[in-house]
């Protein structure tokens, strides 16, 4: 992972204890994991066009998703966004993650930049079915004569996952990757281990994370990949991850690879 | 209001029955009030920024509010909307409200725009405390030497209430609207007056909307001005409005306003 901090990140300082014993390197998603998984997780973001003028212009659309991760786009050519690509092509899309009120950039968001054009041909039904995949909705007014699709050429990716979490995705790595499987299931499966296994998440942090003296893990993330946890040890509360035997390749493989951790902690 | 219909409205059609007798003129929120209250309804939106190449880039942000609805942002120069704020002051922001995936573009959102400018002067510390108001949080970090604050003067408001609602409102409108004291109330109550009062609501639309069929009603939406109804009758389905004695200008105002109106709907 190529994620770097841009300024000190509030809350990071010497005080955070270090491994006691070399702990195991751990995969997480890459930036442009990252950013496919976000861009699949909504079907609504903000789009930047330019008006007549070349000034920037924002506005709400949905979208879906090509298999390389383009959005699909769906506008009126009577509303500004619309007159704006059909004048210039250069366009970005911001997707976020659910916005924390209280901590409003705290969360992931992407935004993709590029060209759109006009798909035709074999593109077209591909365009139509991948916006009507994600916004079945669309059906009211995807074929409306003001209505056009449009698919947005991703050049530029660049993903913030939070306070100092951030990076740029190389647009082929961007196209190449997946989205995370378990995304949607994470915040169950954490809220599950908290309550249930916090026995389980101990004995996974004292035997993989290096915090041997670790009292007490609470799970803060789940991904394809790993287990983010929060540790209090007696020397502090450390961030720490663990990670499953192979990464999840399903929807439904949170489960399968925890329990596997879980035993795997207990060897 | 002149909010407009730029397209036909899906579910919109001659099938609508009109009232049988002449319906009471009511008062809705002015475009100009429509941005402003959805300005206020929230803390985050994406800015859309001109990157060095003039391309547009779209980012989420935080903002608070001055008196005149004038957002205030708080970036980082290192982030890249800062560095494009510092070359090029044109920006626009949007905010929405929260968006109902199964119909993402049916909400209400608003694109503010014009250029940002550094507060200085007695402007300075009224912007600090507007971002602060908004976002506590930012405690954390607006003091770091690479934050900036920055005013976005707003030049074009652009206000979507879903389908087929739309409409410009004018900058001089736009500082000098109130957002809705009462809109952060409205879905709770709502959910009461269907719940608990739906004879009174009857009431109403068969006393002031000119259905004077209806056999029932059900509200959908409450401001400061009125109800917004849908009512049944033998004729069809039809949306109508019940207007308040009053606007109301304070955030707990509306059970007064409601049952004034029932009150007068048995008159």
């Amino acid at each position: 992972m190529s994620a770097s901090s841009d300024h000190g990140a509030p809350g990071d300082g010497p005080s955070v204890p270090p491994p006691l014993t070399p702990a195991e390197r751990v995969l997480g998603r890459s930036p442009a994991e990252e950013a496919r998984t976000l861009m699949a997780g909504t079907n609504a973001g903000v789009l930047a066009t330019l008006t007549v003028d070349g000034d920037p212009w924002g506005s709400l659309v949905s979208y879906g998703l090509l298999a390389d991760g383009a959005p699909v786009l769906c506008v009126s050519t009577l509303a500004e966004h619309g007159r704006n690509l059909a004048a210039d092509p250069r366009a970005s899309l911001v997707a976020a993650a659910p916005i924390d009120p209280a901590y409003p950039v705290s969360g992931g968001r992407v935004t993709v930049a590029g060209r759109v054009r006009r798909p035709d041909g074999g593109e077209a039904g591909a365009a139509r079915a991948a916006h009507l995949a994600a916004v079945p909705s669309a059906e009211l007014y995807v074929d409306f004569n003001d209505f056009s699709l449009w698919v947005l050429g991703v050049e530029r990716v660049r993903w913030v996952g939070g306070y100092g979490r951030m990076a740029s995705a190389d647009a082929g790595d961007y196209a190449a990757a997946e989205p995370d499987p378990v995304a949607g299931a994470a915040a169950g499966a954490v809220a599950h281990l908290n309550a249930d296994h916090a026995d389980a998440l101990l004995a996974m942090a004292r035997a993989f994370t290096g915090h041997t003296d670790a009292t007490e893990a609470t799970c803060t993330g789940a991904d394809r990949y790993g287990l983010d946890l929060m540790l209090t040890t007696p020397r502090g509360r450390a961030p720490a991850r663990v990670g499953y035997a192979e990464p999840i390749t399903s929807a439904g493989g949170l489960r399968a690879a925890t329990v596997e951790l879980a035993r795997r902690s207990r060897g």
